[in-house]
């Protein structure tokens, strides 16, 4: 089957680079702490069902620009726009934002988010969307819907965010809005570390991971995303075929062999 | 369609006080550390039934009086007469306490409890079914039910504490019905804060989220709800259609308004 | 009904010994970090269908030879085939695999880990798909798959290690393939504690457990398994039938008589 190449791709409204297997994403409008609009929602969204049939990036970072990661849906170019909406209209909003977080989890590329500075909003959603999170001692992050006189569920929150760090804290974060610290989060198991180099750990991960198995570590996603809300026998024979599928790899083969001939494996990805 | 006020409710079996859109639940047998009857469990579930229709009380405090939170069922009262009983009458009981729990759960008011000293059996339960906890150094929670010859499966115990505290931890202190201290609750994400103060805490917390847009709130709290055992990309569509809806509210236009103003938002919940 | 005894059961593939209600499984080549072959696995799997029906052991503990635990599927005996089977004969492998952790979690009998030194692979696994699991200081716990070629999803993984420390952190562990500390895993809920003696500490656990109520402890580890997926309404439902079976047990009579008499609860499992 043809495969999609997006390391040319040229976004109109974020930054994209491709090294080494990883995609770079970087959201850059500093002036205003990189806040989204309708159309970068879109171009993201669009990017992430792309990936699906890339062959050339198997890792994504996401990052911020100047110091800050997001500061969520912008509030002159989205919030004020939807205060004067018809219910078809911001359906068609709020389904299209969720569309993001939903491409961001069927992807077969882990997503690996690099936080400094604030995260708020649909910031803080494309963090928790993501598969790891690496933090600057600097990151806020905030759902602060609620202090836009919005509720905590946008995006899938209250499904992810009680997976990550629990139901009790989760449900005070949605209520109050209130940031979470870097040192919140990476004692909660938001953050999967706290560096003063975040991009550099993200990156690091980006390309551990890009140097692995990766088609094996497409299937690793889609069974996590899949067993969401199965029973524990049911996901255990998910995990049957899906492993059964990946030890007909070459990638199986050649751990194989390089660990009998005490060598690292080099992995290709099929 | 009219709604009903529960200021005036005057409960036979513990204390109820509302201020600033507060309810104020105190169990109030310190002599006994707060224990429940057949008749406090069922005022319990009556009043939190009602909250569902009540439009004077936004948020929900429990605590106990005299420095304990609940002993839980009333070994005298409930223990001795559910050793005597028949599978039809003990079914009709342990379906009433679990309605109780189904009730704090389907409010759309935020329930949060206080809690010091004893926080035992049904106690373990109510600070467990509620949405966030604030601890006493003292605070001891056991879910004691296998050390009185019963299973950990008590009014959602299996299906709530894990969530909060993770499979590993839930499952040790339901097999062995130990207490866990402040100090464990706050690391493990049972409670979401620890100090000499809890129900001063518990108190401030509900007033932030009452003066919030309480009509949001309760529609976070019901996500937080149905979205337990869905996939992600159907709790995202609940999550599309739900804040919607919100975006429809008064509290979003008023707190977008207040942005552009530069001021605080008054939120009224509509 | 006729129930089974395991008592004498005299295994050819691991160490199997009985006392006081405790069955302790000690995996023995510890020359080899205690690899697992195909005859080890299904003899294990065949031990956990059988104690369905055995009234002899309450709990079983789980641990290897020699100051490690379990280094999982054998490099020569298992890997080595592995390459070389069809998709029929691989996917009986892994549902073998598979039906291991199946028949842990069926049993009526809590299943209790001491993790010592190497604990990889499909013994990460072993150790995952406990009810608990104490560490020592040298223990390293690692879901290797990714470094063999293979998906993180192995046995339950995905569906069992995000609900025991977190679907941030569970993520990390199965993409990178990377060990994971006694200290970490008791910091994200994975050991319920670390000392120097796990084994010491484990068989005191399970001695607890086994002079319990070993019905009811039963029927907690069903529920625990039976609400994985349901929602919390579902499960007070479940619950309520399950606590009502429970109260009808003898053990729950002998509890309340023992406490009106100030004495010791003596349970018998009935």
């Amino acid at each position: 089957m043809q495969q999609t190449s997006v390391t040319d791709y040229k976004p109109e409204h974020f930054l994209w680079e491709v090294a080494e297997g990883v995609g770079t994403i970087t959201l850059n409008r500093p002036e205003r702490k990189n806040p989204l609009t309708f159309e970068s929602y879109a171009e993201l969204r669009d990017l992430f069902r792309t990936l699906v049939y890339a062959d050339d990036v198997d890792t994504v970072v996401i990052t911020g620009a100047g110091g800050n990661f997001c500061s969520g849906g912008d509030v002159h170019e989205i919030i004020g726009p939807l205060t004067k909406m018809s219910m078809s209209e911001l359906i068609a909003f709020t389904r299209m934002t969720g569309d993001l977080v939903k491409a961001m989890r069927a992807c077969r590329q882990p997503v690996i988010s690099a936080v400094e500075g604030v995260c708020a909003g649909a910031g803080a959603i494309i963090a928790m969307a993501s598969d790891l999170r690496y933090a600057g001692p600097s990151a806020k992050v905030a759902f602060l819907f609620n202090r836009v006189g919005l509720a905590g569920c946008d995006m899938g929150a209250c499904s992810l965010l009680p997976r990550l760090i629990g139901q009790g804290r989760a449900s005070e974060l949605l209520y109050f809005g209130r940031s979470m610290s870097a040192e919140e989060g990476e004692r909660w198991g938001f953050f999967n570390g706290i560096s003063e180099q975040p991009l550099t750990d993200a990156l690091a991960a980006a390309k551990r991971i890009s140097s692995g198995p990766t088609f094996a570590n497409g299937i690793t996603k889609t069974q996590l995303h899949q067993q969401w809300n199965m029973s524990v026998d049911q996901a255990i024979e998910c995990e049957a075929q899906a492993q059964a599928i990946c030890m007909q790899t070459e990638d199986f083969r050649r751990a194989y062999h390089a660990f009998i001939e005490k060598q690292q494996p080099v992995f290709e990805g099929d």
